[in-house]
């Protein structure tokens, strides 16, 4: 094992799932028949976009804030997020009652950026377009104030939580899946659950689903060393804009192939929204579509086992929801 | 006890819900701060939208199926339905290897006509436009062919499984809950949870939430007499169009007051479906927005105790989507 995935642990991922049972929802799993059918192999939805807070990031930010030290906790943190991390850090902080600022970009989603005010969270909305660049901002700002920063994906408490503990629901509710469709930007959520499929599974095959336009993982994979910054990309799925993690590819070199990313089109992006409006009645994100995306357009290529896509939030605009339905 | 509502007893809940436990999901209730800043005291919402089949109405199909007698489930039930009772009826069926007869309006939503087709049940799309011409033809037919005609409200298994089994839950998850907004048509949900909520609670408030163009509660409970057929009411909320059952209004007559009933527009229906999506994020159908409507319009009145509003199902056309949000 190499050092740096080192603080990746299964202890690390069972005490994330503990501390979380009482705070937040066990999400159903749902077949998919039509899906099934385009696969050939059944296919299940996990519907963390039916989460507290509107997606998986609760797991991973409630985690991380109840390990403060009392003295942080007393501070306060910083953080920097396209929206979903950043709502769940201020519901989080709100329930652990500390201080939490919030850096977005100028691009954020208004709903996201209205929940995480509505919780009582300081957020700062920042000049940059891009993750990237916003994050380098947000963490010389935190340097200044002197409040911790916690990073939205290369954390391992917030691989364990956000990934990690997902993951151990996804194989508890479908024991008989070896197919793990993700959404990836940070690679938080990929990280901790590869970790965790690969310790219980010999055979957990793990489909990166990226967008076209920010394939961070992808250019990772290829060049073996952590693509960890990328120009702002214009998209509707903000929440999986950016490079990927020094840490988190620590963690995914190992687990993942190359061949296993799935890059997605804005367009293919909105089909998927729209598709899952009309056949499951959900609504979830953009930044969610890309697994169903991924199936829908044959991007995830051809799978020999049964299958969980996992839709990871359900946060997005009213006005883009309009829009994306104009354009389908 | 008057003799009609005999049938409906709290063994007869209990029996229900303890059936339906390991088919169908609890699903979760979630405080909402901006109607309970509007409503003037906390309200929860049931978010009974995320339920199995996209709609309260399995609870109760389920159920009901369940206890169809050896020679009864080898012929097949025939049922009539907008939509919600068909489709968990259809998915019943299939889980419990039987022939369901589904007819439907000439104006069913795409959505939910499609579902049940696609469940297996055999559907007849009548010539007739409201819910309650609809089931008089239904009735006939069912006569000719024999098969037992199972109504969707006005049957105590129904009731015990659609209203009983979810007041239940909903007293459990929130206990200070004591005004609790139910969205109305036939009266089967809201038959089952008056009786249950006023076994278990002195003071249960229940409001009505009935469409304007459509009040069969208000009309019966004014006149104190079931008002059982109403002419086919132009809706985007057919889920509730059509008369009160006998049977139900028995239940409701001495649980209700007329002044606890509200009329809501089509406008107002649409505004709160839009306000679903903008501020919580869950797609609901229009008949499932009347009790947010309620809140929203004032129109359920002062309240003056902790309430939950039930969002009874999620199943809309895409089609449908769209128009309601050009309208708004």
């Amino acid at each position: 094992m190499s050092a740096a995935s080192s603080g990746l642990t299964s202890e690390r991922i069972v005490e994330a799932g503990q501390f979380l049972r009482s705070h937040i929802r066990l999400t159903p799993v749902e077949p998919s028949p039509l899906l099934s059918a385009k696969a050939g192999v059944p296919v299940w939805l996990k519907l963390e976009n039916l989460q507290v807070t509107g997606s998986f990031k609760i797991r991973g930010a409630l985690f991380r804030l109840s390990r403060l030290s009392p003295r942080q906790r007393k501070a306060g943190i910083a953080t920097c997020s396209a929206g979903n991390h950043g709502k769940a850090v201020a519901y989080a902080a709100r329930l652990l009652k500390l201080l939490a600022v919030i850096t977005v970009p100028e691009t954020v989603d208004a709903a996201k950026h209205r929940a995480m005010i509505e919780l009582g969270a300081k957020v700062i909305r920042s000049r940059h377009q891009g993750y990237d660049d916003t994050e380098k901002w947000a963490r010389r700002q935190a340097q200044r104030t002197g409040h911790p920063f916690v990073s939205p994906f290369d954390d391992w408490d917030i691989m364990a939580g956000n990934g990690g503990t997902l993951a151990e629901e996804v194989l508890e509710q479908v024991p008989q899946a070896r197919t793990f469709l993700l959404p990836v930007g940070g690679g938080g959520l990929a990280a901790g659950f590869a970790f965790a499929a690969r310790q219980r599974l010999d055979k957990a095959r793990i489909i990166g689903c990226q967008l076209a336009a920010s394939p961070g993982l992808k250019l990772s994979l290829q060049r073996n060393e952590a693509v960890t910054r990328l120009p702002p990309a214009e998209t509707v799925a903000g929440g999986i804009e950016g490079g990927l993690g020094r840490m988190t590819f620590e963690v995914l070199r190992s687990r993942m192939n190359v061949q296993d990313v799935a890059l997605l089109s804005e367009e293919e992006i909105s089909h998927a929204f729209a598709w899952m409006l009309d056949h499951h009645q959900y609504l979830i994100e953009p930044s969610a579509a890309v697994t169903v995306a991924a199936l829908l357009s044959g991007k995830a290529g051809r799978l020999e086992t049964p299958a969980v896509a996992v839709l990871s939030g359900r946060n997005v605009a009213l006005e883009t929801v309009r829009r994306l339905l104009r354009s389908q």
